[in-house]
C-alpha cells in the first residue's frame, strides 16, 4: 500500500569526527521516503527552492518515488549545517537557513487522497494537522516532533497527538514531553495524549514500542524492544531517526495489517534502515542498498537477541 | 556447580526519591550471592565486624548460601551512605567508611577451592589478583571493577583483567577503561586485555556481550544483547549491578557447560534478578523471591524481545 510522507527537503553541510560533507541532499521527508521505498510505494509531499535540481530529483526517482508532490518555489530549499562531537546522539547546529520552507503550506495532491499510510514527519504541529485534516480517511498515521515544538507549540502539539495513531520520538523528547524522568512513566502518560502506539528510539540501544489500551484490536501488552547492532564506525548519524521512522513505517505498509507481530518486524526494520544510514553522509548508504542486504542484517539483528 | 564470590558485606544508608532505608544489609558480595543463590550453591568470603549480628547471617542461611568464609573481625563492617536523584543510574556518595574491609586480605578456605565458579565482585584488583591466584583451577571467573581502580589502579587492573574470563561492568566504565567513545571499539579494546567474553551493563536499555576470538570454542561470534523490561517504578538501584552478576553467573555455574546458548540465557537472568533487586530498598525483594516467579519474568522479558 502507498505511504505519504510530508516533511522537509533539504540541503545539509555536515561535519562528523568522520570528515565532512557539503550540500548534501537531506531533510526529514528524504531520508524517510528512501528508506520507506524499500518495502513501498512512497508518495512526498515538500517544498523545494530553484537548487533543487535534476541531480536531486534522480535520487527519488531512482528508488521510485513519487515526487509529483514535491513544491517547487522561486528561493532557496531549506539549509541546515551542523556539527557532531564524540556522541553521536547530539548534533550542534551552526546554521538553519528556513528558505521557502518558511513559508510552507502543504497542500496534499487530490491523487494522494487514497493514501491509507501517512508519516507526518517533523514539522510545524499546526501544518501536521492540517495534513491529517486532509488525510481523514487514512488507516494509520505516524508522526514525529521535536523539542522545538514541545517546548514551543505546545496546544498544536496535542491537538496534532489526537490525530496520530504511532508517535514515533527519542528517549529526551518523551521525558520533555511527559515531564517525567522514568521512560516507562513517560511512555504511559503519552500514550493517554492520543497514540496507540509510541514508539521511542534509544539511539545506539535500540526502541521500545508501548502500546495503549485499544491499540489496532491488540490490545494494551507487554512493550516490545528491538535492538541494534553495537557499530564500530558511525560516519554521520544525520537522519538516522527519519530512516527509521521510514523502515518502521514502510514496513507496516507494506503488510496491510496491524498485528503485534507486524510491529514487532517493523521496529527491527526501523532499526535495520537506520544503522545503514549512519555508515555513510547523508543518504549515500540508503540510495544503494538491495533488499538482501537489508534482510540479511534483519537477520543479523534477529539473532543478536534472540533466544529459543 | 558451587560458586565462589569474594566482595564485601556491608551496611548501607539509602536515600532514593522513592524513601528511605537505614542501616540494611548491602555490599557486592550479598546482592550477588543472594541472586545466584537462586540458580546454584553460594560461598561468600567476605570480612564484616561486630555489628554483623545473627539477624545478617539468617538472610543468608535462608538463601543457602555458605557463609563460613565470612571473617568477624573486631569493629565496624563497611558502611555506605548514599543518595539517588531522579537519574536512578548515577548515586552520590555521602559517607563511605572502611571499617574492618580496610585491612581486608581474602583467604580461601581450603574447603572452598574446589569451586569451580568464582566472581571476584569490585574490590581493590591487587587482592582480586590475589584471590584469582589461590583459586587457579577455576573454570570459569567473572569479574567487576570500577571508575576507582580504573583511574587509580591501572597496572594491578591490567593484570587482573588477564585472569577473568568474563568482565561485568557498565557503559561509562568500558569507554573509561578503553579510553574511547564508541562502545563497540571500546569493547573491542578490553577483549584485548584479556577477558574472553565482556558484558557491558546498559542500565534500563539491557546488557550486551560481546565475545573474543577465542570465547569457549564459541569463537568470535556477534554480540548478544539482552533487554531489560521497561519500569515504571523504581524504589531503589543499589546493588541492581551485583545482582545482574549473581543472576549471570549464578545460571552459568548451574548448567556447567558455556555456550552461546548457555550465555544468552545467563543474560537474561542477569537482567531479571537485577530488575526484582530494584522493586524495593536494599535485598528486601532479592530474599524472598521464587524460581517460578524468576521464571516468569525470564518469559515476559523473553517475549519482549522476541520474534518467530
Amino acid at each position: 500500500m502507498s505511504i505519504l510522507v510530508v516533511g522537509s527537503v533539504a540541503f545539509d553541510n555536515i561535519t562528523t569526527p568522520a570528515g565532512r560533507a557539503e550540500n548534501v541532499l537531506g531533510g526529514s521527508a528524504t531520508y524517510f521516503s528512501l528508506a520507506a521505498s524499500y518495502f513501498t510505494k512512497v508518495r512526498v509531499v515538500a517544498v523545494v527552492g530553484d537548487d533543487f535540481t535534476e541531480k536531486e530529483e534522480s535520487v527519488f526517482r531512482a528508488r521510485g518515488v513519487d515526487i509529483s508532490g514535491i513544491v517547487r518555489e522561486s528561493g532557496k530549499s531549506f539549509f541546515w549545517s551542523g556539527e557532531y562531537g564524540d556522541n553521536v546522539n547530539e548534533a550542534k547546529s551552526l546554521d538553519t537557513q528556513l528558505g521557502v520552507f518558511a513559508h510552507f503550506n502543504p497542500q496534499i495532491p487530490p491523487k494522494f487522497k487514497d493514501s491509507e499510510y501517512v508519516f507526518l514527519a517533523n514539522i510545524d504541529p499546526q501544518l501536521q494537522i492540517n495534513v491529517r485534516r486532509q488525510m481523514n480517511g487514512a488507516r494509520f498515521v505516524g508522526g514525529d516532533t521535536m523539542n522545538y515544538w514541545i517546548n514551543g507549540s505546545r496546544p498544536q502539539l496535542e491537538e496534532m497527538l489526537k490525530g496520530v495513531h504511532a508517535l514515533l520520538i527519542n528517549d529526551t523528547e518523551a521525558k520533555m514531553l511527559a515531564d517525567d524522568t522514568s521512560l516507562a512513566r513517560a511512555a504511559a502518560k503519552i500514550l493517554k495524549m492520543g497514540p496507540k502506539a509510541l514508539v521511542i528510539k534509544h539511539g545506539e540501544y535500540g526502541s521500545t514500542v508501548f502500546f495503549g489500551d485499544d491499540a489496532f484490536g491488540i490490545g494494551r501488552r507487554h512493550p516490545f524492544r528491538a535492538p541494534t547492532l553495537p557499530l564500530e564506525t558511525v560516519i554521520d548519524p544525520t537522519g538516522a531517526g527519519d530512516t527509521f521512522a521510514g523502515g518502521f513505517m514502510g514496513y507496516i505498509a507494506s503488510r496491510g495489517e496491524l498485528t503485534r507481530d507486524v510491529f514487532k518486524r517493523a521496529m527491527f526494520y526501523g532499526g535495520v534502515m537506520g544503522s545503514f544510514t549512519v555508515e555513510a553522509f547523508g543518504t549515500e548508504r540508503l540510495q544503494k542498498l538491495t533488499r538482501e542486504e537489508i534482510d540479511e542484517r534483519y537477520n543479523t539483528f534477529r539473532e543478536l537477541t534472540h533466544i529459543e
